[in-house]
């Protein structure tokens, strides 16, 4: 039963079977040519899809690690940072910072709502001594489902030299986020969520700009120096063992991007978050992120109905229909539930998720029409075919 | 070709067609109570494996992520430590020890020679104010093949409080540790050695004398903080999305690891020792761990003999004899080889390196009567054949 689980959390995320071949090949020696070669051959694609011309390194850890090497190669202590919260994600950065001995400036938005480039704006203009060191901010915060302007928020920057640095893991080949052209410094991405392979990789690339500043840098950190990494990656290797396993099935995910493209792709979740709010609303279900421009392509937040405990939800939901969603985490556990439409999904694996979601609510009493999200999920269908 | 490569370079070692198998299984949600379970297994029989009844976490890193977080959980800056150095690894620990700001007292050690027990216990006499924190050393040094004696480095400490930290990423289920018997407090191991998993984990455990040291230390650290572990493990879990696919192949091959036993691995470990050792002496070539008992049963240094080329020699056994095998790092480049026969490997692999070792050699001049190797090699398999 588990191998036709219909997994929808927002990462680890299903995984194509050319993956998962790809992954099962023996043991590779990491510092034979062949290795080095398939580094190559991933950094540069990677590139591709971070669209930059920057190196992006490969860490060996989760997204969380690559989160702390946007913190501790640009950040000393006593430094000032801004740390924009939406979510977990951004109170981690936040914890981060303070961990390296910052002084954070952290500007808290309410759940479901975007983070707001103009506090970024009045704070800086405030800044006349140029103190503050960094801009921090997730593009897509995978705890509530918002995606944050980036764009916006590096406007509202001007010519402040504080870095702007991004965590990207569940934004990064789900929606458009032109590295350079936007002028992020630092932005990290994770193996488990839009790259379909499973966790253990981390991506982050640094702008000229960001090295300059690593030079002042006095990191504590020794595994998360970029630059060894910097060092390692200009011979196509890496400073301590990768994950060999998960890059070998990096390269082939990535293959299947670049194979399908990144066009397609943004406008396939386009697509996947429009059939999940539709089916949403049609279900009389309340969305968190009210706003449909900031709402994520990758993840979909949904308000728990009255009356109805998450927990028995989802007890129905894996035990009786083999669909897994998640929870909310922190002060939103048991308050919102979020549908992940990110990685391996095709359109099918969410009518599945909706006819399910439907019929758990239904024997849990909630007023729900069988059928009515699944409707909307299909109008959405067709609706692109025809555009198409 | 590469399908049928024989890999016997200290890890990434080759790795069983069952768990090959089981990583290839679809995405599992890591916060799932399944996944809960599978971490609740690992961690427990682990224990096992350390012969520890304390925790050990599993981080997702490579083993150097691992060595960091042994220092930076209980050694603050300024703080004086010890550490024993005979080759690459050592080095790393000493870096790692000066990046947070520790003062190193740095015993280095010629290579193919154990650390000397007696200069600790010199060492730790003239430290009336105990001032001194910890005791860095490795059990296997992977650089050279050296098996430091952990027991008798434990005994030389006497009643000094600094705390042991060993690294044991090749040494642990290779040779016998007794975590808890021998007075250990901190000890990691990695995934892609004896463990016979892809690289991307790596494990540690603590002592509850560490734990007290662990409370008085600022780390600048995150993504490395143990007490975030500890705190995670007892809900079996991970602060931080965890490699789930090397888990499950964690899992697996822990199953083998017990299934055989560790005593039998530790006999075994012994007799792939001793084939590749009077294989290499049979051959006339030179070993650079001379003292049999301090030389390593994961791995076998050999010198290069004069007038060949280990780049020349290399590229015969991998491009004509599908055989890899590592070379020599950092000074000693150039001038060992090493033979890993560590992880998944069967006796009959052995026999086919040392063949191909032969007429590599015989190709490059070296005046080696094939066989003479390889008869080493039976003769060996043979008397513990009879012994059993």
């Amino acid at each position: 039963m588990y191998e036709k689980q219909i997994l929808l959390i927002p990462g680890p995320t299903m995984i194509p079977p050319r993956v998962l071949r790809a992954m099962a090949a023996p043991s590779m020696g990491h510092r034979s040519e062949k290795f080095s070669q398939i580094i190559k051959e991933v950094s540069e694609n990677l590139k591709k899809i971070f669209q930059t011309k920057n190196d992006v390194y490969i860490l060996t850890s989760s997204g969380s690690g690559a989160m702390e090497a946007s913190v501790v190669n640009f950040i000393n202590p006593q430094d000032k940072v801004i740390v924009l919260v939406n979510g977990k994600f951004g109170d981690r950065y936040a914890k981060i910072n303070e961990r390296v001995g910052a002084e954070v400036i952290r500007l808290d938005f309410e759940p479901g709502v975007p983070a707001d480039p103009e506090k970024v704006r009045e704070i800086l203009a405030q800044d006349t001594n140029k103190e503050i060191k960094a801009v921090f901010v997730q593009q897509n915060e995978t705890s509530t489902g918002i995606l944050n302007d980036i764009k916006a928020i590096k406007e509202a920057m001007g010519d402040h030299p504080a870095l702007l640095i991004v965590d990207s893991i569940s934004g990064m080949a789900v929606a458009d986020f032109p590295v350079d052209e936007w002028g992020a410094d630092v932005v990290v991405a994770g193996s488990q969520k839009a790259f379909m392979i499973p966790p253990g990789l981390a991506f982050i690339t640094v702008s000229e700009k960001a090295w300059k500043v690593n030079e002042q840098c006095r990191s504590f950190n020794f595994y998360f120096d970029l630059r060894a990494a910097k060092k390692n990656l200009a011979k196509n290797t890496t400073p301590y063992t990768p994950a060999t396993s998960l890059i070998i099935g990096l390269k082939e995910s990535i293959d299947i991007l670049l194979e399908e493209g990144l066009e397609n792709i943004f406008r396939k979740q386009l697509k996947y978050k429009e059939m999940v709010r539709e089916a949403v609303k049609a279900m009389g279900l309340e969305l968190l992120v009210q706003d449909e421009k900031y709402a994520s392509p990758a993840i979909t937040a949904i308000k728990v109905p009255e009356n109805i405990a998450w927990k028995d939800l989802n007890n129905l939901l894996v035990n009786e229909f083999n669909v897994m969603l998640a929870g909310g985490q922190d002060e939103l556990k048991g308050k919102i539930f979020r549908i992940g439409h990110i990685g391996y999904v095709h359109e099918m694996d969410l009518v599945v998720a909706i006819a399910a979601l439907e019929m758990a609510l239904y024997k849990l009493g909630y007023p729900v029409e069988l059928g009515t999200g699944v409707k909307a999920c299909q109008e959405v269908i067709l609706k692109y075919k025809e555009v198409n």
